[in-house]
Parts: C-alpha cells; sequence; structure tokens
C-alpha cells in the first residue's frame, strides 16, 4: 500500500460520480484536520447507531472521548467495524432544474475499528482531541485529574480504508436548460463563530485567552 | 401511544446525561426543520454504512432521495433498521479544567426504516425536500421530467422511536475550579450563508429570485 493513499478497495471506492473520489492522505485528512466533530455509527445485531461526537486526529489515528459509561464507548472496544464521516457543506448548488440541484460539500469516509487506549495514552489522546476543537486551549486549562482521566474512555481509531468525495463549482445543468429564464448559481453556506460569550459566573475578569482566536479545527 | 411525543424505549432513551434528553415531537421535529443535512447509517453483514444526505419531513414522514444505482438506497428498501441524525453545534463550550470542556448542540436521532415511494407519491416527495433546503425554490425551476424521476430512488423514512439531545448555557465546573484564574465562556457556532455567486453561464441577466432570499431549513 502507498503510504500517502488508501488503496481503492470495494469498501470504499466512490461509485456515484466517481471523479468526485480521492483516496489520498493529504485530501482526506485535510477534511478531517478543518472539523472537530464527525459522525460515527457502528451496528449491535444489526440495529445501527449513530451519534455526532468531537475527534481529534494524530498521523493515522483518529481519537473519540467519553463517559465510561457510554454504550458507544463500550460497543467500539471488542473492535467491531465503525464507520466515520466528517461533513463540511460548502454551498447549495441551485440550477435550472430541479434534478440537478446539488450541494457543495467535502466528505470523508473512514472505516476502521477503534481499540481502548491504555491509562498511560490517554492524557496525550485528549489532548489531541481538545487542540483539534480549539488550538492552544490545553495550555490554558487545569489538566484532567487521576478520577477524571478514569472517568473518561478514550478510543483510537485505526484506518482500515478512507475515501474523501468533493463537489466544487457552478451548477450543471442538460445544455437545452441554459436557455431557460431561471436564475442559476450557489449559495456559500460556511460555520460562523461568534464573539466569545464570557461566563458570568467568572469570579474574577479575565481576559479573552490566545486560544479563543483560533478557529476551531486543527492548525496546518 | 401519545401522539405528540415518542415512547421512551430502550433503543432512543437518553442514557447519558438523561436531562439533556427530549421525546416531544415538537422538539425533534424543530431540530430537523431547522436544518437540511442528515448523517444516515445502516449495516449490511455487520459492516455499517454511513452518509452524509439532504431530506426533508413531512408529517412524521422523512423523505431521502438519490441516483436509483445508490448502494445506499438499494440497501434501505428492504426495510431494514436504520438511524438518522440530525446535528446542529451551537457553541463551544470553554470551561475552566479540560474535563467539563463541552459542545452547545441540539441532535435529533430517529430509529427508524424505509420504504421505497411509488412513482406517484416520487414528485411530492422530492419537493418536499427541495422546499427543505431552500423554500420557494420548487416553484422557480424546471421540474423533473419522466425520465429524471425513473433515475431517482426516494425513500420514506417511518420513525419507529426517535429522541433529542440538547445542551445549552455556559460551562459548568467543579466547584473549587471557579476561583481559578482562567478565562471560561462559549463560542457561538452557526452556519452562515454568504451572498449568492450567480452561475457564470448564465445567457440572460436574471434577478436572484425570492427562494434565495431565505435561509435553508422548513419554514415554520
Amino acid at each position: 500500500m502507498n503510504e500517502n493513499a488508501f488503496e481503492k478497495l470495494p469498501l470504499n471506492t466512490v461509485k456515484r460520480l466517481p471523479k468526485r473520489g480521492h483516496y489520498d492522505k493529504e485530501t482526506i485528512f485535510g477534511i478531517l484536520d478543518q472539523h472537530f466533530i464527525c459522525h460515527l455509527s457502528w451496528e449491535v445485531d444489526g440495529q445501527p447507531y449513530l451519534i455526532p461526537t468531537a475527534f481529534g486526529r494524530q498521523g493515522d489515528i483518529i481519537y473519540v472521548h467519553g463517559s465510561s459509561k457510554s454504550r458507544m464507548l463500550s460497543a467500539l472496544t471488542d473492535g467491531r467495524p465503525l464507520c466515520m464521516v466528517v461533513t463540511h457543506i460548502d454551498g447549495l448548488v441551485l440550477a435550472r432544474s430541479a434534478f440537478h440541484h446539488s450541494m457543495n460539500y467535502r466528505s470523508a469516509i473512514i472505516y476502521g475499528h477503534a481499540r481502548e487506549v491504555k491509562v498511560e495514552e490517554k492524557n496525550e489522546a485528549l489532548r489531541i482531541v481538545m487542540e483539534q476543537i480549539l488550538q492552544g486551549r490545553w495550555d490554558e486549562v487545569r489538566l484532567p485529574s487521576e478520577i477524571e482521566l478514569k472517568a473518561t474512555t478514550v478510543l483510537a481509531i485505526e484506518i482500515d480504508s478512507a475515501s474523501a468525495k468533493i463537489r466544487t463549482g457552478p451548477p450543471l445543468d442538460d445544455d437545452e436548460d441554459y436557455d431557460l429564464p431561471i436564475w442559476a448559481g450557489v449559495m456559500p453556506v460556511s460555520p460562523s463563530f461568534g464573539e466569545p460569550i464570557t461566563d458570568p459566573a467568572m469570579k474574577q475578569e479575565q481576559p479573552v485567552p490566545n486560544s479563543i482566536k483560533n478557529k476551531p479545527g486543527k492548525k496546518k
């Protein structure tokens, strides 16, 4: 296997609109690194489960965490197959025809399995998750106690296979529809991060720290 | 069953932080109606699959659509269990302790199964999906031809069970941490819709239509 790309296998190959498919790590990890929330699914006895959760990436490993009592985390610790998706919606693609309406998006799909992170790796894994949410925050806060670490389960997701799917650009209509007197174009969509709201329970005034000036996502 | 709420069953009951759980349709459908993208998962032979996709809701039915060749749609037409999630991230919750960092969010989880929409119901189902994306757009565009309708599979998701999970407000730290000289608060997050970009391939000037002035999501 090429160390810079994932092999195209039946599981991860983009079948619909294959031109939108990408398999190189730079593209796939780039989509992950500009986000901090993934959706994660697994199955138990034929029943699919799905949750949104924070994540952090370091190299080829993706970390997610939660309460030790979480049913997600306990189901996944046996290494059963999981599927994780990170999705950016970049625009509504408004065509002349209903049929050619679309979205501009960048999504990455990870097929893998999880292992529970050992106690000595936990602190670093949690740092990676927090740094993905807000670079620099870890160094500003009160770090986890031993009791808090025990109450937290961290999973390391090992990637078996992955792909990205990307659409960009204006709508693409059928040739004859370009003559129709219908406005077509793209409405851009992006996440917006507002002014920080200081906790009203602050006991002393504190300047807004540096980390808060960063946008979520892993710094390049 | 109460017609205004979903019964609390083992599958849909929020176990972690049960105070954040909601089961009434007004809350759950409200979360759906302010969005236009869901994540949808299902399993085949123990392998979970997961995709982001557009959806539309009408009453108790949720519609999703795709190419007739899509492997998602063909797997789901047999009525196997599916899980659908709609997630709004409303803020990063920045506590004094790493452990109490959180997100403000509204998410709805739907457990259900799909049936393929019959030809005579298809056009209306597609209208519902498009209206969820941008109210009024359906009346402005060239509607689907018979060939296009044939090339599109539409699924109606029937809800077996559902719940919502919501967090709002400032961080909640341990009592003793409120004395620490650490800034805490919330960074608001919301989707931002930019100025529409007219398709450079427009053959004649057209005013930006009314639908584009609406924000995505189903109008109340």
